[in-house]
């Protein structure tokens, strides 16, 4: 049979689906993959059990009008962003989707994209998928992480078109200050760049401001921002995201997204709608954060007492831990973690494009229930004591 | 602002939204879109009240495993085909999605597709956007559409890839014979090329056979069968489709659909599974044809009885009417259908690469409850009296 696309090979399969597998086959607890196991709020599972008299057949390409009205409304309330819901706001399969569309979008064969790392492993073979080059700046790291703003200068070039952040951040949980943000935009406006903003946990931060890079000056059309029913009101299996960006970027956005996916299904669109409306009545930003604030805290002491130095997160679902005093290296550490004490992590040399991190650390994600919590400190407590 | 991806240029608005606007706008009765206005089978709303209590985070990138066991039973089945559920089934975001992520998965810049035409508008843009170029091969029209199997010989080339078939075919009706395909199957196996058999409506015939091409004799390693439920079970919002194709193309396709979509909804997947469980303990495909033979016949008569020369279709959702003898182009006649009659349809040049059908025809769907057919029979009646 002929050759298939080349550009395959270089691709892996998915680590976090891995490691959902391997914890399954061998029992242990999974804080490898960032779902949640805990059932989604009430309010959400009643907007989902209203859909069921809402709309089977497809909706305009763009989304159903009254769920990009709501999000405009919302996006003005929390994070002072002005959107005109019918041309600037496009709803599709998942943030997944909506990136890649963005880039589709955007890209001619051989542009550059500036990639900070570490990073979620999607954005590499996205970038690739549509033609360009990913190009990786790491953040630095100085007990937290921080972003280096001359390293993204100089990784700029003429090629570069557009840079993906991702605020707050998977795997580090970085919030990024103000400050960094408009160091990102100065570059941008300066070198005619757009910003792909990932911004999927933005209600899930602990303590930091989050900042939508979107509302800095100069930033309104240069700038997409991505999120997602999945990550607000965890049901990441809804598929039911969405782009923010002017009328002319929303336009490449929904030419790619209307041949790749059509529409975003119909009933999780009306549930995601009536969930955001139920949402508006309370604080549930608030409410969502007290919940995810003691998770991030139970888990962070938890490793601590195990013997792990971390650093708490700012932000989003996840929080790393150093095992490099364990004199393993990363993946071994990760096996042992998996096999002998039973917790299953994400090494993190799987957010580096050349697989290192600067340091041996592990991904642990907190969206998990209670239970699955203390399962997971009574086996990091026992299982690290011999350590 | 830098320029976009100029590919984008060379697209247009989904013409079938666009005429459901107008349709809107205008109080015509749609027989624009494919999509059906009347419930989906009650034993399908059922399924998606019992996914309620389903999965609501990710599956595995290829799909819940009890779907893909339930679709390869179905396969074997209904098409006589052998598909290993774990290795060559791939659930995606509705077929839109199967086809594309085939396509990237295949194609490398420069590769040729064949699409045979009149086609539905989706092929083209998704070649181009996968980095191909799509090559265009009319059916001959003898009163009704057949292959043209030495234009489709000639139209081969040292850089063709894949052959995109669409059967039951969307716009014509046509069922392609097993005669058609067999000339097709030894096309591809002789030039050593990938067929991607788009058969959303194959449970939509009437009379005709439907043939799988991917059963024919070297076809399960170069075949991808595309299904959705969206035209399965009348519910084309869900965006659940699923392709079916040998291991190493399968391991393409998923390797696309991961940073494409990800996974399908979840929700939907888990409905779509007990909806195909519910229909194999009775005849749906024999329910489903006959309430469909009497929209088709309905909708057929009626065209027929204003004036118009039919080609019966023998299968999927659409019948197209000569409307040569109005003394219009096309789009004269379709505004004319829309504004002065009432009747929203589509112009088969649409449905060609250069804008132009052999004869001047408009796409009517009958997937439609019947008094929407009644209606729009009405109006056809009283307005073409005129003519």
């Amino acid at each position: 049979m002929r050759e298939l696309n080349p550009v395959l090979q270089t691709f892996r399969d998915s680590p976090f689906t891995q490691m959902t597998l391997r914890a399954l086959e061998l029992g242990a607890v999974n804080l490898g993959q960032g779902f949640p196991d805990h059932a989604p709020p009430a309010f959400v599972q009643e907007a989902l059990q209203q859909s069921f008299t809402g709309p089977q057949q497809y909706v305009p390409v763009a989304g159903l009008l009254s769920l990009r009205e709501e999000l405009a409304r919302d996006a003005k309330k929390r994070l002072g962003l002005n959107l005109d819901a019918a041309t600037e706001v496009t709803i599709t399969a998942g943030a997944t989707e909506a990136v890649q569309s963005a880039l589709q979008g955007i890209l001619q064969p051989g542009d550059e994209v500036v990639i900070l790392e570490p990073t979620y492993d999607m954005y590499a073979p996205q970038v690739k998928l549509a033609g360009g080059v990913p190009v990786f700046v790491p953040l630095k790291f100085e007990g937290s992480y921080v972003l280096d703003a001359e390293g993204l200068k100089s990784a700029l070039s003429e090629k570069t078109r557009v840079i993906i952040l991702n605020t707050p951040h998977n795997p580090t949980g970085k919030v990024f200050t103000k400050a960094e943000l408009q160091a990102i935009a100065a570059l941008a406006i300066q070198h005619d760049l757009y910003v792909i903003s990932d911004e999927v946990y933005d209600r899930l931060t602990y303590g930091a401001a989050h900042t939508c890079i979107h509302t800095l000056e100069g930033m309104q059309d240069r700038t997409i921002t991505v999120g997602s029913a999945g990550k607000t009101f965890a049901v990441t299996g809804w598929r039911v995201g969405w782009a923010f960006a002017s009328a002319a970027l929303s336009k490449a956005i929904r030419g790619v997204h209307q041949w790749v996916s059509f529409c975003a299904p119909s009933p999780l669109q009306q549930a995601t709608m009536l969930a955001l409306k139920t949402a508006q009545t309370f604080d549930y930003s608030a409410s969502v954060q007290q919940d995810y604030v003691q998770k991030r805290d139970f888990l962070s002491s938890a490793l601590q007492e195990a013997g792990f130095p971390i650093s708490r997160p700012e932000g989003g679902y996840f929080v790393v831990a150093d095992v490099s005093h364990m004199g393993m290296t990363e993946q071994q550490a990760c096996d042992w973690m998996l096999k002998v004490v039973g917790v299953a992590s994400i090494p993190m040399g799987v957010f580096y494009d050349q697989g290192v991190s600067p340091f041996a650390g592990l991904r642990f994600a907190f969206c998990k229930g209670q239970e699955t919590l203390e399962q997971a400190a009574e086996r990091l407590y026992a299982g690290c004591k011999v350590l």
